[in-house]
């Protein structure tokens, strides 16, 4: 069999591999971006079944006939629906047959069941496919390179064009950063794009008001351009005009925290440790309590996504992952400050992916 | 108690008439946009429990306690995670407590479980808040009206902008589309916009790529808003510079078989004689191949919701309903068209909330 493009091979290789281990026979996947993840195709719905011995098959409906045999050549597609229960029905027994315990609701798991033969038993799963998500191929690393460059850009451009203005209000300039993205090429923002200006710079959920900006806010921009199932994610603050002790104080606490932190981004490091670098640096400045969520998480075909750099991570980084560095300190009433890179981590010092540059920035 | 706002009162109070006919004691509700339509909290982390005697309990986690405070005055608020687990552990048996089967996943039953006193039993339960969200109250009519008429505005801004050109690209189009809908006050489109020009007019997924947009194209746009919850839907096609006979002539069909879609829909009618009143129009002149979706579904706080005026729709339309009217016709190699409407079900003829004009505009 001919591959078209090895790395979905490669992925579903891998989730063989797994299987091997667990006394299942065949794994049945639903999850959309895991669909994608292992066979290329794009469309919003589809089911593949994979077996311990390689053979896979994939299922969507009459709209993608065309777009499913450009996008997946390497693999037998069949035309049906619902397409979970009928890759499902094709199954002889005794199998045992992994399913996304994850994904799958109760009462679809019920349809699911109803579909199968007397002899076929389904198991549920969690995780594996997370797993093996964890760290980025190749392909990957490019994709989320590139998408990650688009948003740099798209930033830069709005600074450039003096769009992030004294006068404009929040959703304003979250509007021509968006459409910025959308011209370079991005599809969609990976998230609803934050501005935060002012007393809104204190609320670390705050998306983008009606709030106009004034002389003297700190403006919290948190944003993210999704591209080809990719996404970015990075945050610079800015100050508006002239910035006051209070907003440079907090700025280089956070500024430090956050170098800190990607120091910290190296393999064998758990992600406690990296979460424990940057928050280390905001305690000692006094500001401590005004870090009130993590210093990271993962990046990929989800924009949060394993590892989660907290006081509670789990495990340890390796070379490959992605990870954020998004500390931050939010004084109610006052104003706060948040710098948040993606980084590659490498054998070596973790890869910034988002090097915009990260003086305090006053416009 | 004071109700801040009756309307989540009345919805609750709908729910718990559902629940008394069933033996469920109390709803565990986990479905983010059940809650927000339940209580009106519309964090990204939430659940609620309503008992049969309209006590309900609220709870987020501590990213949101001033908002839950702000959105939710009427409705206690706990602030714990995992939110649903949190809540279940509160009550007190024995107790029959109804979960959302169609959105709690195999492995969340689990842990639903794991946190349950001895004596409470989960029942799974589906579509009850579906039902009652089928009819629009008078706040959702007006919502849905108001996102609709920006979603109108931004199109018509479009147009006379001379934004959709020959020469441009697709995806530059949309960009510019989006922009609109976003200044106008939208938080994001309600799903990735279409534009199909030329050949790609005959492909009915098609979104929006680099194709550059030629004289003589038949471009099909087909958006929507989403405001504070609601979603819009709306498609026109418009020809670039000059009309050829084809395209005139299935504009045509397409224009008599919407017509009498938007006439079929009144309260009584089957969704499928709604589907068959604009499907007619189509076979009759020839192209009933070439028309293969379904006429319509329901809009609300999600963009595709009940009902679906399809071959196989079912039940028949009510009063403050919503539907789509959205028949097309797609000819693969010389291109297509699609024209939709999102009307409101009235007792009489219904109404039109996307009133942007039919007749084939030629930009």
């Amino acid at each position: 069999m001919a591959y078209a493009d090895t790395r979905f091979a490669t992925r579903r290789r891998a989730l063989s591999a797994k299987l091997a281990g667990m006394r299942i026979d065949e794994m049945l996947v639903t999850n959309l971006i895991h669909v994608r993840y292992l066979s290329g195709f794009s469309g919003s719905n589809a089911a593949l079944v994979l077996a311990k011995d390689l053979t896979a098959t994939i299922c969507t409906d009459g709209r993608y006939t065309t777009q499913i045999a450009e996008e997946v050549p390497d693999i037998e597609a069949v035309i049906d629906r619902p397409s979970a229960e009928a890759l499902l029905a094709r199954i002889e027994g005794p199998r045992r047959v992994g399913f996304e315990a994850d994904y799958v609701s109760v009462a679809q798991l019920e349809k699911l069941q109803a579909a199968c033969q007397e002899d076929v038993t389904l198991v549920p799963v969690t995780g594996i496919i997370e797993d093996i998500r964890l760290t980025k191929d190749n392909t990957e690393r490019i994709r989320l390179t590139e998408v990650a460059e688009l948003a740099c850009e798209a930033f830069e451009q709005l600074i450039d064009a003096g769009e992030l203005a004294v006068g404009r209000s929040e959703r304003d300039v979250a509007a021509d950063l968006e459409y910025r993205m959308r011209r370079l090429g991005a599809e969609r923002p990976s998230f609803d794009t934050i501005v935060a200006s002012g007393e809104n710079s204190a609320k670390p959920h705050h998306s983008a008001g009606d709030r106009i900006i004034h002389r003297g806010d700190l403006v919290i921009v948190d944003f993210g351009a999704h591209s080809r199932g990719f996404n970015s994610d990075m945050t610079r603050t800015v100050v508006m005009g002239e910035a006051d002790e209070f907003s440079r104080e907090i700025y280089d606490i956070v500024l430090r925290a956050q170098l800190a932190g990607v120091e910290a981004a190296t393999p064998g490091t758990t992600l406690v440790d990296v979460d424990a670098a940057a928050r280390a640096v905001i305690e000692d400045a006094g500001y401590g309590d005004y870090f009130v969520h993590s210093t990271g998480h993962g990046i990929g075909l989800e924009v949060h996504e394993a590892p989660s750099a907290s006081k509670i991570g789990e495990g340890e980084l390796r070379e490959h992952m992605t990870l954020t560095i998004e500390p931050g300190i939010y004084v109610p009433g006052r104003g706060g400050v948040r710098i948040e890179d993606t980084v590659l981590i490498t054998a070596g010092p973790a890869h910034i992916i988002t090097p915009v540059k990260k003086d305090l920035l006053v416009v």
